[in-house]
C-alpha cells in the first residue's frame, strides 16, 4: 500500500507553527492560541482536512508520522475533531489511542490496575464499536474483569486479537473518523448550519493528559460566566477519576468553589484553581469571547485540553458582548454584529423554561414568539368575560376574522387551528406581542361543546394550556417560565446599533398600545397605521352599517359624521403618544362587507336596528358579497367610489393634527392610499384631501403640512411607480399582499399546502415570512428604481410583514429604501439588523 | 380692417390646381379627382384650413378673392365643409350664398317666381340662423308672403336691411362655418373618431347648380351596390325641385329606375340616367371606392357636385372590399386593410335589425355579440327542459357557476344581473357564440317567483325577450332579425388575410363544438382548452366528489380509475376533430369546492351518497371552502398536494394520442400547467408526466411526441420566465388571470365598480377588455424577452380573452408571441388583424 500522505504533513501545534483554520480546523487554531498564551496545552498535532479525505478514501499515511506523533509520554494520544467552524460538528474524540497489551502493564505500575482497566477497557470498547463496527451490546460490559471479556469478544467476532500496534490503531480511528464526516445525517446537519457542500475536517491528535490514576487526578470544565444569563460565574465542574466516559475506581464529582453537594476543588486543589482563573481571564482577552475550557488534572499536574466558546441564551449573549465591549476586548459594532438579530424576540417576551419537562399536546406554526399560560376560550365573547374576570385566557380558533380583534386583545395567547406565518391571527397577534400559534392541524374544535379534541385528548373551556409561541407548540397546565429581559446591555447595545443604522425603523402600530410598545423600542416612527379595526368597536359598528346601507351620499356622510369625532380622537391619541415623529395612516381598506353580520342571526338582528325587511338585508349583506374579497372592492376603489370615507378620515386626521399642535405636539401626518394600482387614483384621492386640508386650515385659522403617499402592493403599482411617484411624497410596499399578487397566492388560504411546497422545495422558503427577493423582490427593485428616477426626493419605505425579518430587511436597504416598518416587538430585531447590515458594509469597503 | 389672407390663397380647382388634403381638406381633393376624370362639375374653389382660421380669429380676406370666385354663372355659390377625413364631420353646407334682392329678381325672370323665392327665403333662413344667430322660430315660416316675412322679421330683430353684399355674405358665411369647427362638442365628436387637438377645417365653395326652375330640374344622389348587402345594385332618389332641403313648387319624386312608387328618371331623362351609370364606374375605378354621387339636373342639364364614400354595413364593406380587389381595381392586401377587424363579429351571428322599432328594457355590458329571442328561464334546469321541449330560451341569472355551463348550452341567449366583461357568463357565451349580455344592473331578479323586474315592469318566466348582445340591450319580445353572412366575400377575404399573416391563431375551445367551430373558422389548433368542465357531467360529478372526500391516496386514485376512460373519450374525440393540428390542453384548474354542492340541501344529498354523517360532510366541505379561491388551493398547487389527477389526465390524453393514432389521426398533445409561481412546480409535474407518458408508450407499445408547457398567469411566472422555460417547450400567457393579479382585481367583482372607473377615467379601458400594455402588457414583454433569452426556440402565445381583441392582438404580435388564441368566434377577427398587422409593418419598411 502506498502511502498517499507525507509524514510531514501534520503540524506539530507550536506557537511558530503553520496553523490554519481553513485546513486544519477551528479546534487545531484554538488550540494554538491557548499555546501561544503560555497555557498548560499537552503536545498537540494538527492533522490537515486533505490527509483525513485521503484516510476516508483508503490511502495510508507515511509511518514517520505517526512515529513522531506517538513517541512521547505514555504514548497514548486522543484524537478530536476539528471543523472549519465549531457549528458544524464532527464525529466523537477518541482518547488513549495506542494502548496495547505492554502498555497496559506499564500503566498498572504508574496507575494502578483500576486505572489501568478502565483505560484499556475503554479504549477496546469504542475501537470494536466505531472502528471495526462491532455489536455495541458485546461491548458494554464493566465491572471486574471486563477488559479480558471485552479482548476475547473482539478475537470471537474479528477472528484475530485486537490490534497490538499503535500506528494500526491510530490509522483505523482517524479513518473512521473521517468516514463518519462523510456520513450522509452528518452532512445534512452540519449543512443545516451553513456548512459548504465540500466543508472538510481537520483532526487534532494530542497526547493524552490522563485524568485517571493517583492523587488529584481526573477532568473537569470551567467557564466563567453564566450560560443563561450571561452575568460573571464561575461555573463548570470536576469529576475526579473520569476520562472522557470512562470512569475509574474511586471516581468522585469535586465542586469548583464552594458547593453544598460536595467538596470543592478551590480547596482540594488551589494552586490548580487559581492557573485556572488566570487562564480564562487570559483566554477571554486574548481569543476575544467567553470560553469554556475543558482541563485534566492528573495528580495535581494541570492541562488545558481543549477550549470551546461558551455555550449561551440569547440573554446571555446580548449581556456577554456588550461587557466584552465595556471592557474594551471588542469594539463596540463588533458587539453589534455578535448578536444574532432573531434572538433578540426571545428577550421581548416571556419564554418557556427550557430546562423544565413540558407536556406537549400539539404543534403548529410558532407565528408569535413569548409564551402564556391561561384559560381555553373558544369566543371572543368568552375571552372578554374572561378578562373582565381577571382570568387570564388563552383564545382557542380555527382562525380569526377582525372581529376577533377585541377577544385577542382579551387574551394573553392565541391557538388556532388554520392559517400560516402571515394569516390574520398571526399578524395581529406579532402586533400585540402576543404568544400565537396558529395551523396547529392536528387540534379538531367542537365549538358547541366546548372542545378542543388532540390526540385522543380532550380539553374543555375553562382548562389550562400554555402557548409556546417561540417553538409552536402547546403545552397541557401551566409551565416554569422566564422573564423578559429588557435590561441595560440589551438597550447599550441597540444604543449602539442605532449609532451605526444608516436607515430608519418604524412600527406597525394600529392602537395606543401599539404606539406605545413602538416608542418604547424607539421606533423612529409609525409605518403603518391600519383604520379599519377603529369601526369594529360596537358603538361604531353600527353607525358604519348604517353608512353601509345608506344609498345616497348625504345619508353616507351623515352617518360618516357621527363617526368623525371617534375617528379624531383615535388620531389625536396617536399623534400625542408619537409626538415629535412621524405617524403614516392608511385609509380604510377592507371590504366593507367585513363589517356586515355574516350569519342570518345577524341579519335579523341588524334588520331590527335599521327598521328595515330582513328579506331586504340579506339582499345587500347578499350584493356586497364578492368572489375574491383580496381583489375586489377595496382600498383606493372603495375611496373613489364611495369618496365620503376618505374625505372623513381626512378630516379627522387633519382636526386631530390642529389638536394636538394646540397642546404642543408636533405631527406631520402621513396619509397613505392604499391598493392603488394606477396614477389617476392618486390624482383624484388628492385632489379631494387636499380640498378637506383647505378646508380644514381655513376652519381652524391652524396651518398643517402633511403628506400623501401611497401603498405600492399591487404588481402593477410597482411597475408603475414612476407615475405613480408624481403625485406622492412617499412610496410604501405593502410587501404582504405584494406577495400575494405576485405569486396569485392568498396568504388566508396557502396554509394548506404551504408545509408540503416548503417541504418538497417548490418554495425555499414561505413567501411570506421570508420575502421573495426573485419575484417580489424584483418588482420591488423596479419600483424603487422607477420612482427615484421621476422623484429623486421621494421617500420609500417597506411596511409589509418582512419588514421585521432580517434577510428581508438587508434586501430591502439593498434595493434603497429610506426605512422599513414592523411590529413593534420586531423593532429591536429590525434596529440590529439594519446596524449589522451598515457594519457589514463599511467593512468590506 | 386689414386682410389678414391673401385674396389667391382660394384655388380654382381644376385637373392641374395644387390642392392637397391637408390644406384643402377631404372634398375639396374628391372633387379635384371628379373634374379629372372630365366629370360635368360645377367650377369650385378650394379654400385652405389657414384662410378658414384666419376667419375663425375675426379678420378678413382680400376682395379680389371673392370677387373672382362670385364673378360667374347667377353669382351664387354653395359652400360645404371640407375637413381632412369624410369621417371627422364638420359644419352643414350652406347654398345660395350671393343672393340678393337684384339677384331675386333676375332669377324670376329666368326660374320663375316659385324657384326664386324658394331659393332666396332658404338663403335668408339660413343665414339669418347660423350666422346672425336669430332665433329659429322667427323664419320656420313658409307659404305664400314668407319671403317678405323673412326680410322684414331680418331687419326687425338686427336693425338693419338683410345684407345685400354678396362679399359680406360669403365672409360671414363662412366664418361661422368657420367658428362651428372650433365648437366643444364638434371637436369632441371628432376627436371621438380619431382627429387630432389640431385638425384645421378647409372649405369647399360652388357654383350653384340650380335644382329649381323650369324642365326637369332637381337634386338626387346614386349608388351602384346595396348598403346592407354590398352586392351591386343602383339606387338612390332624385327629387325634382329640391335644392338641399328647399323645396320649390311642383317638387315630386322621380325613382331612378323603373319603381311602382312612381316615375323613374331613367325613362325621364335617359341621357342624364346613362351619364350617371358611366360617371358611377369612372368614380369606382379612379377613386378605387364605391362612391354615392350627389347631382343636379338644371333643365336637364347634369352636374356632379359632390361624391362621397357609400354608407357600408359590415357584412357591405367585406363585400364591397373583395369585389373590388377581384376586379382588379385594389390589390388583394389593400382589400384585407379594408375591413375593420371588429366588425366581422357582426358577421358570424344573427344581429336584431337596425331598421325596425325596438322595446328596450334593461341595457348591460354586450359581453357576447350577435341576438336570440327566446322564453325566460331562471334555473340551468329549466333551460335543459325548454331544450327538451324544443323551445328556445334565455338563460337569467344574476351571475353564472360552473354548475351552469349545461343550461347555457341549452340556452339561446343568457342575461345576468352581475358581471363585467371576462365574468363566467361573458367568457363561456363568447366561447359558445351565444348572445351575451352582463352586468344588467337595472334587472331584479326574484327566483322564487321565477320574476325579473326591470324599471316597473314585470317578466315571468316563459315571457319572450329578446337579447342583443352586440349592443347591450335586452328588447320585449321577438325582434326582426338579420342572418349572419359567412358568405363567399367573407372566406375569400380571410383566404387573403392568412397569405399575409406573420403569427398563428388558434382558438380557446373546451368542447367538441367549440373544437368544430374553430376549424369552421379555421383556427390553427386549439390554443386552451380547459379541462374541469369535463368533470361537472352528472354522472362525473358524483365520482369527482367522491375523489374529493378520499383521505388516502389510493382511494383517489381509485375514483379516478373510474373518471379515466371519460376523459379519455373526451379528449379522443377532440383530437379526432383537430386532427393534423395542434391541441393545449390546460390540466385542472379550478379550487376542488368548485365541485361541491353549496347548499345545505346538496349537502344532505351528497351524505347520502357517499354513506357519510352530514356533519362531516359539511365540515369537509367548510374546510375545503377557501377566502380567494382565485388565489387558494387550485392549478398546479392542486397538481402537486394531488398528484393522481394530473397523472390520470396525462394517462387519458396519451392513451386518447395512441387511439386516434390508429385510427390515422396525428396529433402532438400539449400540456399546460396552470398557474405556475415557481420553476420547481414545473419540475415536479414534468417528472410525473414523463413517467406516464413511459408507461403509456410500454403498455401501449405506441410511440408518440407530446410537449409539455406551462400558462404564464401569475406575475412571478412572467419574471421568472426565464427559469421556467428551461423546463417548459412552450410558455402561454393566460392574459385574464395575469391582469387580475397584476392589478389586484378579480373579473368577478369588479364589475361593481368598473363602470365608475372607465367613466371617471381612472382606467382608460376595462382591462379585462384591452389588454393594459402599461403594466400587464410590460409583464408580458419581459415574459417573452426572459423565456427566449434562455431557451430561443421556446414557443410563446397568447390565450386570454384579449387573443381576440384587435389592439392587444397587435401588442402581443409586437411582444414577439408565436400565435394567439381566442374563443373560436373571435378567430376570423383575429386572422384578419394579424393580417393588417403584417401588411402595414411591409407597407411602413
Amino acid at each position: 500500500m502506498s502511502h498517499a500522505v507525507a509524514p510531514n504533513a501534520f503540524v506539530e501545534i507550536t506557537p511558530s507553527a503553520e496553523v490554519e483554520v481553513d485546513r486544519h480546523g477551528w479546534r487545531a487554531k484554538c488550540l494554538q492560541r491557548l499555546v501561544r498564551m503560555g497555557l498548560a496545552v499537552p503536545r498537540s498535532f494538527a492533522v490537515p482536512s486533505s490527509a483525513v479525505r485521503a484516510l476516508a478514501a483508503g490511502q495510508t499515511i507515511g509511518d514517520g508520522a505517526f512515529s513522531r506523533v506517538l513517541s512521547e509520554g505514555q504514548g497514548l494520544v486522543g484524537v478530536r475533531p476539528s471543523a472549519p467552524d465549531p457549528e458544524w460538528g464532527g464525529p466523537k474524540s477518541v482518547l488513549n489511542v495506542g494502548i496495547n497489551d505492554a502498555k497496559h502493564k506499564a500503566l498498572i505500575d504508574t496507575r494502578g490496575q483500576a486505572a489501568a482497566d478502565a483505560i484499556y477497557l475503554g479504549f477496546v470498547q469504542t475501537y470494536a464499536v466505531h472502528v471495526a463496527r462491532l455489536d455495541p451490546d458485546m461491548f458494554s460490559d464493566s465491572g471486574p474483569g471486563a477488559l479480558e471479556r471485552a479482548l476475547r469478544a473482539y478475537r470471537a467476532e474479528t477472528d484475530e486479537d485486537f490490534p497490538q500496534d499503535p500506528v494500526r490503531q491510530l490509522t483505523e480511528v482517524m479513518r473512521s473518523m473521517a468516514r463518519a464526516w462523510e456520513g450522509t445525517t452528518a452532512r445534512l446537519l452540519r449543512q443545516a448550519k451553513g456548512a459548504p457542500a465540500d466543508a472538510a475536517l481537520g483532526l487534532v491528535i494530542q497526547d493524552m493528559a490522563l485524568a485517571l490514576g493517583p492523587g488529584i487526578t481526573g477532568s473537569g470544565t470551567i467557564q466563567f460566566v453564566d450560560s443563561e444569563t450571561g452575568a460573571p460565574a464561575i461555573t463548570g465542574r470536576f469529576r475526579g477519576q473520569m476520562q472522557g466516559s470512562t470512569m475509574g475506581e474511586g471516581a468522585e464529582t469535586l465542586y469548583l468553589m464552594r458547593d453544598p453537594r460536595g467538596p470543592a476543588l478551590e480547596e482540594v486543589a488551589p494552586e490548580a484553581f487559581a492557573d485556572l482563573i488566570r487562564f480564562g481571564a487570559l483566554a477571554r482577552q486574548r481569543l476575544r469571547e467567553e470560553m469554556q475550557l475543558e482541563f485534566v488534572i492528573s495528580d495535581g499536574e494541570l492541562s488545558i485540553i481543549d477550549a470551546t466558546r461558551v455555550a449561551r441564551s440569547s440573554r446571555a449573549g446580548v449581556r456577554i458582548a456588550v461587557s466584552m465591549a465595556q471592557d474594551g476586548i471588542i469594539p463596540q459594532d463588533e458587539a453589534v454584529m455578535r448578536v444574532e438579530p432573531r434572538a433578540l424576540s426571545d428577550l421581548l417576551h416571556y419564554q418557556v423554561d427550557s430546562r423544565k419537562p413540558r407536556d406537549i399536546i400539539a404543534r403548529g406554526v410558532n407565528a408569535s414568539p413569548g409564551a402564556a399560560t391561561g384559560r381555553i376560550v373558544f369566543t371572543a365573547a368568552e375571552a372578554q368575560s374572561a378578562q373582565a374576570r381577571g382570568e387570564a385566557c388563552v383564545l382557542v380558533r380555527r382562525e380569526t376574522v377582525p372581529e376577533d380583534i377585541r377577544g385577542m386583545h382579551a387574551s394573553v395567547a392565541v391557538l388556532t387551528e388554520r392559517g400560516g406565518m402571515t394569516s390574520h391571527a398571526a399578524v395581529i397577534a406579532r402586533g400585540l406581542g402576543l404568544p400565537c400559534i396558529v395551523g396547529a392541524g392536528g387540534i379538531r374544535i367542537d365549538l358547541r361543546e366546548g372542545r378542543l379534541s388532540v390526540g385522543g385528548r380532550v380539553f374543555r373551556t375553562g382548562d389550562v394550556i400554555t402557548i409556546d409561541g417561540t417553538r409552536g407548540e402547546v403545552l397541557a397546565g401551566e409551565a416554569a417560565m422566564l422573564q423578559p429581559a429588557l435590561d441595560d446591555s440589551f438597550n447599550t447595545l441597540l444604543k449602539w446599533a442605532d449609532e451605526n443604522r444608516d436607515i430608519g425603523v418604524r412600527a406597525n402600530a394600529d392602537t395606543p398600545a401599539d404606539a406605545r410598545t413602538a416608542r418604547n423600542f424607539a421606533a423612529q416612527g409609525i409605518g403603518l397605521c391600519r383604520t379599519e379595526h377603529m369601526f369594529f368597536d360596537e358603538a361604531r359598528l353600527s353607525v358604519m352599517r348604517e353608512m353601509i346601507f345608506a344609498d345616497r351620499s348625504e345619508d353616507r356622510r351623515s352617518a360618516l359624521d357621527r363617526l368623525l369625532p371617534m375617528q379624531r380622537m383615535d388620531f389625536a391619541e396617536l399623534f400625542s403618544i408619537m409626538a415629535g415623529l412621524p405617524v403614516c395612516i392608511r385609509l380604510f381598506d377592507p371590504p366593507l362587507h367585513e363589517f356586515l353580520p355574516s350569519d342570518r342571526e345577524g341579519a335579523r338582528a341588524l334588520a331590527e336596528t335599521l327598521d328595515l325587511p330582513l328579506s331586504d338585508v340579506v339582499r345587500r349583506i347578499d350584493a356586497l358579497s364578492e368572489f375574491n374579497p383580496m381583489l375586489g372592492m377595496r382600498g383606493v376603489r372603495l375611496g373613489i367610489t364611495m369618496p365620503e370615507i376618505y374625505d372623513m378620515q381626512a378630516r379627522a386626521i387633519f382636526e386631530a393634527t390642529v389638536a394636538v399642535a394646540t397642546m404642543g405636539a408636533t405631527v406631520v401626518p402621513e396619509i397613505m392610499i392604499p391598493l392603488v394600482s394606477a396614477r389617476r387614483e392618486v390624482e383624484l384621492v388628492k385632489t379631494r384631501i387636499d380640498a378637506v386640508a383647505a378646508a380644514v386650515r381655513n376652519e381652524t385659522r391652524a396651518d398643517f403640512a402633511y403628506r400623501l403617499g401611497v401603498m405600492v402592493e399591487t404588481p402593477r403599482a410597482a411597475l408603475r411607480a414612476g407615475d405613480i411617484a408624481e403625485h406622492s411624497a412617499f412610496l410604501s410596499f405593502g410587501t404582504n399582499d405584494l406577495t400575494q399578487m405576485t405569486y396569485g397566492l392568498s396568504r388566508d388560504d396557502a396554509g394548506r399546502f404551504m408545509n408540503t411546497y416548503v417541504g418538497q422545495g417548490v418554495y425555499s422558503e414561505d413567501p411570506f415570512h421570508i420575502l421573495d427577493q426573485e419575484g417580489v423582490g424584483e418588482l420591488l427593485q423596479i419600483g424603487c428604481q422607477r420612482a427615484r428616477a421621476h422623484q429623486p426626493g421621494i421617500t420609500i419605505s417597506v411596511c409589509g410583514e418582512h419588514g421585521g425579518n432580517p434577510e428581508s430587511i438587508a434586501f430591502c436597504r439593498a434595493a434603497g429604501v429610506d426605512y422599513v416598518s414592523c411590529s413593534p416587538f420586531r423593532v429591536p430585531v429590525a434596529r440590529l439588523t439594519a446596524a449589522q447590515l451598515a457594519i457589514s458594509e463599511r467593512h468590506e469597503s
